[in-house]
């Protein structure tokens, strides 16, 4: 049988060039966030049907690759529907998992619980340029912190690690679910069509303003109520001063503690922070996922037209396990998007030891052979690169070759000395 | 509906502890590989059903995850059996997916190519303690290289990097697939039972010669063919010695260049090597899967009971994508042993930093709140892991548990001056 050499579909391949920065990525990450005090934690790929459908995901739920039951627990002819097959699936996210995770392990877990979780997650999305159907998550989540200092943590060592990476003059936008629900309710939006309303404001930054309003009108909402609504935001700055004027204006159906807090992380971030990026108090930001609770933010990026990654508090998912709520607060960084970056930068990976090859003649005596492996082994405990191959005929084509990997040293081995 | 705690059967929620020894030995790995001139690459974890299915893995095709098909594509009424059903699995091993992966990018790829591979497989296996359905692979492959540079390589890249990972007195086995061929074709075997001979043969640790010969004969084997197989190998001695009496031997039945390359492999690894093993020619040495078409190896370690890691050449594997033969050997140490062998051992990660935690009074001031996340971020730009968390009431506890988790110092702000 002819057997197949493209990926499956949606899926990639990565060659050698993506895979060194790759690397380097995770390193950082790894370092920068342990430095922060996260450890490291992972989950199996594969995870409970049941789990993966209990409504937590939204629309990502649409999207599971299923695992067909093994053996005797399939039964092919009794089965009715999809569900009577398969009893689990590829985890579209690592926030679920990550639920499941500390309500299985909390005993053995500190409290607060800093995690960083690095691993791939699969969603069969349509295909489309750049999007895959299995690609990296990088999360990092505080379990157990009720206040702010959760919200400071997340922000400074994401920040810091774009830093660290190279990247400068980004945004880090920022809001509050309850601000969100709290201008809503202000304007006399009925409480059950909220989600329909910030459905339509997610889209000010692509229709604007009166996009907005125009889509508002259409959902038959009153003049009132949107003049109100749209109002505030053309009031409202992007900095602390945005959210002292909230606090102010909404006193009646906002706790005030809600707009001190955000103020406070914002001054916080601004006033320590050592990377080259600012923090914008931004109303209209929305994040899809309905379990956060709390602080919402996203990453945004000139060079990168959309979110580079985000995250808030969500309190209430891992009482869905456990029957009592446990503070959670997370920020994932968009793994695939910096890596991709990075890539069409050409960007050069900083400190790396030089790459040296050998080329060996045809048929070397075992003796002579043994002498130059000995010589590869000191040289790659100095920390050289020792690439050895058997010398081609072509030798200028295979030297040409491997310059185009990194090679920029040629060591030539002879049978006589020449 | 309540969720489910547990992993799925079979598969681990890994835990702080193990994920910092996972982390470490896997730097390890990329670093010394790297450092012989292996370049890092990735399949996706989903292959297509038709290349897992395409007999290549043996037993492992039984063991598949398979993966529903989505959308329209699954017909569930018209489904008569499993095939009907899925259209992709989860890889059972890194072998394959390599195959396909070189037959899809050599034209990018240097040639030899020098590929390292780290990553999750799948296999639903009985669960049984220590092994698990999810694991990691760790492979080294050499593609496009015909002689024994590439079992060299492969070798002394391996133990180098075992012995930087604190192993010391194990064994790397090693024989010829040809020269097992070729001693049960001189005893007189027909060559359509070799493969009963071999399973037979792979059991002499377990039930040693005379078990061996009981077995033969119950099979139907000739005592002839049965007195001159096993008279062999009580004659042969487990060094170079072997290998020449081996060549003498069979030269009737085996091209002396096949024992003579063997002779050339233990020898020059046996004169450079740094790491603490000893190589051992061992004509019991089978290897199961049936791809092999050369040199094979296994490393053996008294603390560990069975095998932990293995390989050997593969000539034609490839070309059952291409349609044209590539030269290929290859390395695959036992990644989740050498994991779970460092966390009995108790094993110490060399060279880590300082670990202090900040412990901070509840309600502090932002001014001040911002002065200690300062200080913070400078002893983290010198490379001390820096936890922050607020004080506890119960502040021995926190200190206790915080102790456990590795960090040696404490540093504690109040609101006030005390």
């Amino acid at each position: 049988m002819a057997l197949k050499k493209k990926p499956v579909t949606g899926m990639k391949d990565i060659l050698p060039r993506e895979m060194e920065i790759r690397n380097y990525v995770t390193s950082i990450i790894r370092e920068t966030y342990a430095s922060f005090g996260f450890t490291s934690i992972e989950t199996p790929c594969v995870e409970h049907i049941e789990n993966l459908c209990s409504k937590q995901g939204g629309e990502n739920e649409k999207l599971i690759f299923k695992i067909l039951k093994r053996g005797e627990k399939l039964k092919l002819e009794s089965a009715k529907e999809e569900g009577d097959l398969v009893d689990s699936g590829l985890r579209y996210d690592l926030t679920l998992p990550l639920s499941r995770y500390y309500s299985n392990n909390s005993n053995d877990l500190p409290a607060p619980f800093k995690a960083l979780q690095m691993g791939y997650v699969w969603r069969a999305d349509r295909p489309q340029r750049g999007r895959f159907r299995q690609f990296m998550q990088c999360d990092i989540d505080i379990l157990g912190e009720a206040t702010y200092m959760a919200e400071i943590e997340l922000v400074l060592a994401t920040t810091t690690l774009l830093g660290k990476l190279d990247f400068h003059n980004f945004t880090i936008r920022i809001n509050d679910r309850k601000i969100l629900k709290a201008m809503a309710q202000y304007s006399g939006f009925p409480a059950d069509s909220f989600d329909t309303v910030f459905i339509i404001l997610d889209k000010m930054d692509k229709i604007g303003l009166d996009g907005v309003a125009e889509e508002l009108e259409k959902e038959g909402f009153t003049k009132e109520s949107i003049d109100t609504y749209l109002g505030m935001f053309k009031e409202i700055t992007n900095d602390v001063e945005g959210v002292r004027f909230i606090k102010e204006k909404l006193k009646d159906v906002l706790d005030p503690k809600v707009a001190e807090d955000l103020e406070t992380i914002i001054s916080t971030v601004d006033s320590v922070k050592t990377a080259d990026f600012k923090m914008s108090f931004d109303p209209t930001l929305v994040r899809g996922m309905s379990y956060y609770t709390g602080p919402i933010f996203e990453i945004a990026m000139d060079e990168f037209g959309g979110s580079v990654g985000g995250g808030g508090r969500y309190d209430e998912m891992i009482g869905k396990f456990t029957g009592s709520n446990t503070s959670a607060c997370g920020f994932s960084i968009g793994f695939e998007r910096i890596v991709m970056l990075l890539l069409e930068r050409g960007y050069q990976i900083p400190g790396q030891g030089a790459k040296k090859a050998y080329l060996i003649e045809k048929n070397m005596p075992a003796d002579r052979l043994a002498q130059i492996f000995a010589q590869a082994d000191q040289e790659r405990k100095e920390g050289t690169q020792v690439n050895i191959s058997i010398m081609k005929k072509n030798k200028k084509f295979q030297k040409d070759q491997m310059t185009t990997e990194g090679y920029t040293e040629f060591v030539e081995f002879f049978k006589e000395k020449r």
